[in-house]
Parts: C-alpha cells; structure tokens; sequence
C-alpha cells in the first residue's frame, strides 16, 4: 500500500481548523464549494467537483472518526476506482502560533500517474485550508488554483 | 522504503522544463537561488538554503543521469540525516500543450514528519518551477511560499 503525506502549518487554534474539516460548510470552503453531508461519525459526506457547469468528479465519503480539534478521517465509499477503499486521515495537534495539520491519503493499491497528481494536487489544497482559516478566503473548486492538463 | 510523488503539467516544451532542471542557473531560478555546481552526469550540484542571511539547510546531490529532455537524477550525498542516500527524480514528457513533470524523491527510511513536510513543500517548489518556466518568474527559497513554522 502507498500513501500521500503532507504537512501544513495555519496560524490559528486548533478548533479553528477542525471546524474547516469536520463540517460540510468548512470543507466547502477549502475543497470544493459543493460539499454536503453529515456532521457525526458514521454518517456520509458528498464532494462534487465541476468545471464549466459540468461534473468532472463526485465522491461520497463515509465519516470515521471526529475527535474534536485533533482528528478527522473519512474512508472513500464511491469516487475514482483508485480511490475506493482508502482512506483520508487530517491529524491536528498546536505548536507555538501554529495549528499543525498532518495528512494521509492512506491504502491506495499503486504509485500510479494519478496518485502523483492527487498528491500535489492535494498540497493545493491544504493550501487553500491554510488561506480559508487564516484570511477567511481559501480557493476551493472550482476555482482552485490548476497544476497541470488534468486541472 | 517511502516516496514523496508528485506530477505537474506545465505549458512548455520539454526542451525548456529541462533546462530548468538539468542547469545550475535553472534550478536557481525556482528552488534556491544559492544553487551552483556541475551540469554533467557524476558531477555535483549544491543547494544552499538561508533566511534572514543565515544558512538553514544545505545539501550536495551527486548527478546521476541527465538524458536532453527527458530525465534529471540526482542522488543526495549531504544534508539531512533522512536525505542522505535518498534519490530525487525528475521524469519529463509532453502531453499536447503540456511538459508533464513526474516527480519522485524516493528511498526515505521512514514516514516521518519531516518527510511529510517535505512533500508538501516540494510540490510548492514545483508550483514556482511551473511559473519559472510559464512566466519568466519563480518563487525560489529564501522567497518560497512559507507552508508552517518549518517554513
């Protein structure tokens, strides 16, 4: 199994940040603005993803685990075929000034061409959550910052 | 054995995504401007990294393979305990209007947290190669965009 990790760094307190992540509003603000869905473990949360008016992407999520201000996972029920099965895990704990947010995009089958996009593509993103949380603005999709051919 | 991946598509020839990769100066234009060294297989290339006038990291890579437009290897001699011995791998095609860069720093030992650091800010060094090589213009250290309190 491969995973994607990342590690970001937001200027705000840790229930600041798991608010961005543990509700659809939040994740709204960061990933894509078309995200709806529960707010307790084992419910289900939507992400759909357009370009143009157009779906380009859909995944539906079940919800893990939210431990209030220090962990969110969510495993992936339907969505691309690499992407059933795993899981999406955001770790939170404080240093100094800083909220530190450790990602893992955890049990995909193989270092495909797609899991390296996902990966950067990701860092974007996490990106985007440090901007929401710190400036009030992120750039969610679709009007996400583009990496490559494939947006 | 741990892989930092990651893939970008930039608006260019390979030809000049190459150049900014297999050159001393085009490293310097989006990774570190403290970049010098050789531009030829089983040469050395060294990377200096400094804030505020002091120096906060440093390695040397030994070259590898430099195939024209197509491949840049290098393998990390100095630096980091977690580098020392790991390889970074730029592989280059084109895809219509797009140079695709796929990235690989691989070999780490374990998945630590620097290792997640590292990830992300790699594909933030690979967003400013994109700009190098679109606009003219790059964000390399000590002018990177900061991800956390580790910069």
């Amino acid at each position: 199994m491969f995973d994607i990790l990342h590690r970001v760094g937001i200027k705000a307190s840790q229930e600041k940040v798991y608010q961005s992540l543990a509700t659809p509003e939040g994740v709204a603000g960061w990933w894509t603005t078309d995200t709806t869905g529960d707010r307790k473990a084992g419910g289900t949360i939507n992400f759909r993803f357009t370009a143009a008016g157009h779906e380009i992407g859909a995944f539906e999520m079940k919800i893990l685990e939210l431990d209030p201000n220090t962990r969110v996972v969510w495993q992936v029920v339907e969505g691309p075929a690499e992407w059933v099965g795993t899981k999406i895990r955001f770790e939170i704990k404080q240093e100094d000034d800083f909220a530190i947010v450790l990602f893992k995009h955890e049990g995909w089958k193989e270092p495909v061409e797609f899991m390296c996009h996902c990966s950067t593509k990701w860092a974007i993103f996490l990106m985007s959550l440090k901007s929401l949380v710190e400036t009030g603005t992120g750039n969610p999709s679709p009007n996400d910052v583009k990496i490559s051919n494939w947006h």
